[in-house]
């Protein structure tokens, strides 16, 4: 489903279900899409960081965009991630994301290299220029191991290089100032409605984003209840902010499943991706909860933790 | 005015005017005072980051508590900040606090020091129990580069060392949790009402930070425009969110005034603390904008740029 | 050359030169191989980080790896980098390297994602059972944001993953440490001469990592002058350790040259590496001095410093 | 002693013995204050990082200056810290420094505040201006969280303010580049001998740091043996690089003390000051081995590695 219009909505980086191999389980991953779906998403995210992209050949990914792509069939935009260290690393994985059909693009500043703002905008300018598709900035310091200045995402967004902007930062403080320069939003400043998209990765203060004039969520728990996000997201359009609140809030609680895995014993990114893993196993939806290798698996007495997570936010584990 | 119960609102970190020598202008300090209580601010937190406690010696320290405690006359409660690296120089300046007649204290965990969860629980353990006022964590990571784990965080609220927290860490999503698990505001969750107040630093959200359950606000552009943080916390207070956010995108355009003076020739937080005191001297409040030594100061041109935005804010200079 | 024995001496990580089309100009690069196996070097180390590996699409990098092997001849042992963000892409690209004719191996810790100690060890380990070649633990936080820890290193050489550790880390006080743990050199601690070897990626105190006890040396600034690190070494070899610290001394002026270009308009690793290159294009070694995009490219200005750096090391342009 | 010359040698940040109260042990003070002077050392630097400065009142701080300045008896130099958060408050602590007879100021940057270089500037061009005695820097990221550019130190030795550095910022790198561009030990670069002293703090790679040309140490562990860094450093004076190494890794290996009480339960600067003083406990040299609360102690089994590792360096424990 192309893009015409801004990207707004509940759109989760879609989970990539793996078998006991190791390998994509395209069976389970067709079926999340369609419990993402169902539960009334307005896009899909594939091969984001909570997909494990870093983790997955090229093969890997084609599959998995392929997949999911397939299952969308139309009904949602997908947007792919094309991760990669630098520009023709990064082009490459642009090219076999149009081919297989990608709505749009959601790439990172570079990465392992130490890259000056000024060629940050290089490389999503060029990027821009070599795939035909739109075009969204990744914002992900704890990834990429720099913050894109505002002032970049500005001039990059006025210029047309950027559809839209995925924050997934943590600095709500300088997200605001964002929203506040680029105006436009719902009547409440003036100008033209704004054109670019600003999608929040920030999943426990999604209510506040959209308070503050976000346009949507890219919540990894999203894999786990869809329709959560979907009635927050529902309630914030319908102006009826307190239960928006109130469903953040079990939202938040539900997250808390992502302390399973103690840490002395694997990262906590490891035991977050785990436990969203996790979930979708116990409700159904996937085969598997295994994560890449090498994360460590999460142990039996966290996946009860997952389970006790689940039943106290209203999802019943179907095993 | 004794803190009896858990403290509410809006809450500026007061600044502290200096005159052309570097000493403390009580005079302006005074009109100060009244310049936020006018504003219907809730209380007063005196020696904070923003008040440039870190630049000021022991002397300069009781001359500003004691000036704004007097200055405050028991209308509203004033918190005063005991920074220093560790607990038993924190413990000097708490003394201090207290004869001065400050309602609460505000600490932060130990700097300078590399320590250690378990010995900063003790910190705080060991201050509270040597004065006998109402204690505040300041989460400051920027200042004390250690962040307060939230389980720390619960520990000393639910074992009554804390009174409540002062959160300047940027993390929202952290905060959120928090908010979740203390529970107890305004009947949304089960159990008795909280008696522990979350003050959040973070000025850009404080609408986000409200409908997410914080109890208030520790503005640092609150000195400038109290009345425009009070407006939001009411409109927030009344349920109408829309209200308190367009408030906040008002306060957020006038915060753009910290950008003035360029990042090549002074840092960030002297051109932000240096606007502040501008903003102040030019709306009559302070007689002399100066910041404390090393910092460098404004120039003419960062002066006139800060009175734009305080015109467009709404806000007319009066020099 | 196979490995046969621990890794010692000067072991540049090849430039790799790019045409005005940013293609790789294996002409050049044959010749600069030329000119670090004339300059006495032990070894060769292509696709490092020095080398743009990040830049390099991977068929650059094959074209690359293929030309250094054979341009070497069997004269020198040839390292290859396999840099990639996790375990999987990883062994993609070992497979290669050994069908291209590489010696022995180079990875980081997984980045982009975050991966705990265990996970890091579960990394090297498949790796090393996957392709049957001499393995080096490249630990380099300015790139992957994680230090592999000591304690991990040591593991992994004891138990025969790894071959060695080329230590770019800047924490020389661990190395020393590391080094200390190790024992085993040259009679000074008891036991067996150790099979392990430690090359330091610290170009400007390799003196002191000699007399420490590294084995050897991977010096970006090598390309330019590797007769002067060999000269050093040798100097170190034979004890002659006021030697060996005049001949460093005459390599940090000339590493001055990584200065070059204003940091207001571009990255330093960017200058630093610019800076090489065009060292080695004004010595006549390669034909073009560009970076790989989205690198931004020294002025005429900066060119003619790097020629005022290379004249007074004594080393003469040729144009 | 007044410093009438560049200060060199081994100058040990003498530790702060305290009673089981917490208050400063004179007696223990005067009698490490003989320890170290037996054992030949240069200087004496008190209220470092590693003399718990940052825990100590200003009373304590007072007393033990005082102390160590009687103990020294005009023997060696005292240096005295000058630890505090900015220009005005560390100016306070020199004043008294001079009047207690100490014969040169340490002083760091700025820290709690956030300082641009030419605000560092001016913090050390007022306290030099303010005070008459001569200034090191102390440049120290763990614990101010900033680090001295070598071009401001270059211009703060060019101008007199600076009569020399504390470098404990582990960039060896940097410090290497630094040493050359000032140029001047010991006839291997032209012009006069350097008036400016440069000491390391990288307490492990003391030979690498006096064969890059530094003048001196300040090892921490040198507080437990004192004459192991003296012959370090006259095995260096007299050129004799394998026995300066040789010793070095004897004193590596004692360091591994620092390592004693696991990190879950303690901070690793506690463990690390804690096991200095179980050390000068066990010689006999002090007589309570407590560090400064909020630090945990050591246990007994980490007192008993404490003395394991005293053995097997040569050093008996008298208790």
């Amino acid at each position: 489903m192309p893009l015409t219009a801004p990207l707004r909505g509940v759109v989760p980086p879609v989970c990539t279900p793996l078998d006991e191999t190791g390998e994509v389980d395209t069976a389970s991953l067709a079926r999340l899409v369609e419990h993402l779906v169902a539960g009334g998403v307005h896009g899909l995210f594939a091969l984001g960081s909570t997909s494990e992209v870093a983790y997955l050949t090229d093969e890997q990914r084609a599959v998995t965009l392929r997949t999911v792509v397939e299952a969308a069939a139309g009904r949602v935009p997908v947007l792919a991630g094309v991760i990669d260290t630098t520009t023709a690393r990064v082009i490459a994985h642009a090219r076999v994301a149009a081919e297989l059909g990608a709505d749009a693009l959601v790439a990172t500043a570079p990465f392992y290299t130490r890259t000056h703002p000024k060629e940050i905008a290089g490389h999503f300018r060029t990027l821009h220029a070599s795939v035909d598709l739109p075009l969204f900035a990744y914002d992900i310091p704890v990834a990429v191991h720099s913050k894109l200045p505002a002032s970049l995402v500005r001039e990059l967004a006025e210029d047309g290089t950027l559809a839209g902007l995925k924050d997934s930062s943590g600095d709500e403080g300088g997200l605001r100032r964002l929203l506040v320069e680029l105006g436009g939003r719902d009547g409440r400043t003036d100008g033209p409605a704004r054109q670019f998209s600003v999608l929040t990765g920030s999943e426990l203060t999604v209510d506040c984003a959209l308070l503050a004039g976000a346009d949507g969520v890219v919540p990894g728990i999203g894999n786990v209840d869809p329709a959560g996000y979907v009635r927050l997201y529902d309630a914030a359009l319908a102006g009826d902010w307190a239960l928006a609140a109130k469903e953040q809030e079990r939202l938040v609680a539900l997250f808390g499943m992502v302390d399973v895995g103690p840490e002395a014993d694997m990262g906590r990114s490891s035991s977050a991706l785990g436990s969203f893993k996790a979930a979708l196993r116990l409700l159904g939806v996937i085969g598997c909860g295994d994560t890449a290798f090498p994360q460590i698996q999460l142990g039996e007495e966290s996946v009860a933790e997952v389970a006790r997570h689940l039943r106290a936010a209203g999802l019943a584990p179907v095993r």
